[in-house]
């Protein structure tokens, strides 16, 4: 048993969708989320800023005295798990393996595609990490680097035609791969579900990196004994690295609640 | 005369189209150029944040002994300017005051829209510096947030549907404007001219910022008696915060030249 908090760190508003999906499953959890907005998005930077500034994230959170650090963040999973990025301080996950898992137990044909940011693709890690858990398994992966900020600025309502051509433009790349699965190797990518499985069509499972990420957590933690026993809803705060003011709405949206008084600003 | 550099920054793609302009016309003037692209973009980012940032961009440049100070970037110029930050240690100019002054040279009509980052429009800075040098100006101003990414990602060749819709969706509120002349007033958005001036009409001046501030600092320059008597061709020397790999290539596109060894990567 352990009450301490868990701690989730992202470039921002992406992480949020792990959050979410915590605070579901185990409401009772307390949680120290930060969101790297001052430096954000990291989606398009280079691999040796990328592991700094993970580092930094990680390094915040262990000074919060977390109890497990969990990167809700695609792009540093991957570049973590490219370079075999681990912490002594405390347990550690990125997206990465959670969701090649949950890739590997939908698909049945072993043909899996995935997409993510820039960074997350360059990595190769989600090949390797499928690859490594299923030697079979065949991968083709794509980046879709306008994806976030069709996120972050608002194109997502139904339908919106600007949204439907771009996933259009880039995932007719997977139209002739006969894929069964495709991992969204980036947390903001579950806000563009609807117009992925549109185009892909029902046969295509989709595997939302945060939603796995978040049981894989647990599981993680219900194994060491470290799940919290408090019986009261858990404690929510929040960290931010531009000001806390456009973070907050935000954060309304993804969590359906104000989360004013939970947010503090900080430089790493 | 004064064969020192001038200092140009941006968060980085942006301010190539200035640094473009002011070699084509003074190009034994030599440049140091600071792109902050490790906390790029700026556009969405918190006032307070953005003028922690445009400082140490600026103080980084007067430490490379520069002889003036050029904020290439429409989100800096304009919390700069809505605070009244300027520089003591060297002249410092923004694109703000130079796309006015064209802008209002431009117009007939006296009805002039402007376009930038949500960072710029909500600074309200455009509107006020138009205003102070002639009140009876009417201005319209609109954030295109999705105009950086569409330029960054590479939705910029001819007649791209997606960026088509995307100057549709924005540039729609200016069809009842009467407006007779535009500032793009960020400086990424001189590479969607094509797409702009096809749906605004050729009755409607645009106003390149980049442009308009690089002819000011020769200006400025010249009153000061501060140009180069270099007979050569000046040095450019490019400095980034993120990985130079990434940069290299878009500088090459927007410069015509590699700029390989004249890169290096620093912190600040």
């Amino acid at each position: 048993m352990d009450n301490r908090p868990i701690g989730v760190f992202d470039s921002g508003l992406g992480g949020l969708t792990a959050v979410k999906q915590l605070i579901k499953l185990a409401p009772n959890e307390s949680i120290v989320f930060l969101g790297d907005t001052g430096r954000a998005p990291y989606g398009m930077k280079d691999e040796e800023t990328l592991i700094q500034y993970g580092k930094q994230d990680a390094e915040f959170l262990i000074n919060q005295d977390v109890k497990m650090v969990v990167a809700a963040c695609g792009t540093i999973s991957s570049v973590f798990g490219k370079n075999n990025i681990n912490l002594e301080a405390a347990p550690f996950t990125g997206v990465l393996l959670p969701a090649a898992v949950d890739a590997l137990k939908a698909s049945k044909t072993k043909r899996i595609g995935v997409i993510g940011t820039a960074a997350t693709i360059n990595s190769k890690s989600f090949p390797n990490t499928l690859k490594s858990l299923d030697s079979e398994v065949e991968i083709f992966d794509l980046a879709c680097p306008l994806f976030v900020p069709l996120v972050e600025y608002g194109f997502v309502t139904d339908k919106d035609p600007i949204t439907i051509l771009t996933v259009e433009r880039y995932l007719q790349y997977f139209k002739d791969k006969n894929i069964d699965t495709l991992v969204l190797g980036c947390t903001h990518y579950p806000l563009l579900t609807s117009f992925i499985s549109n185009y892909m069509g029902s046969e295509v499972t989709l595997i939302d990196a945060g939603l796995s990420t978040a049981s894989f957590v647990l599981d993680t933690l219900k194994e060491k004994n470290m799940l919290s026993d408090n019986q009261n809803k858990g404690n929510l705060q929040f960290y931010v690295t531009d000001s806390p003011k456009n973070f907050r709405t935000v954060a309304h949206i993804f969590l359906g609640q104000d989360i004013g008084d939970m947010m503090e600003q900080t430089v790493l």
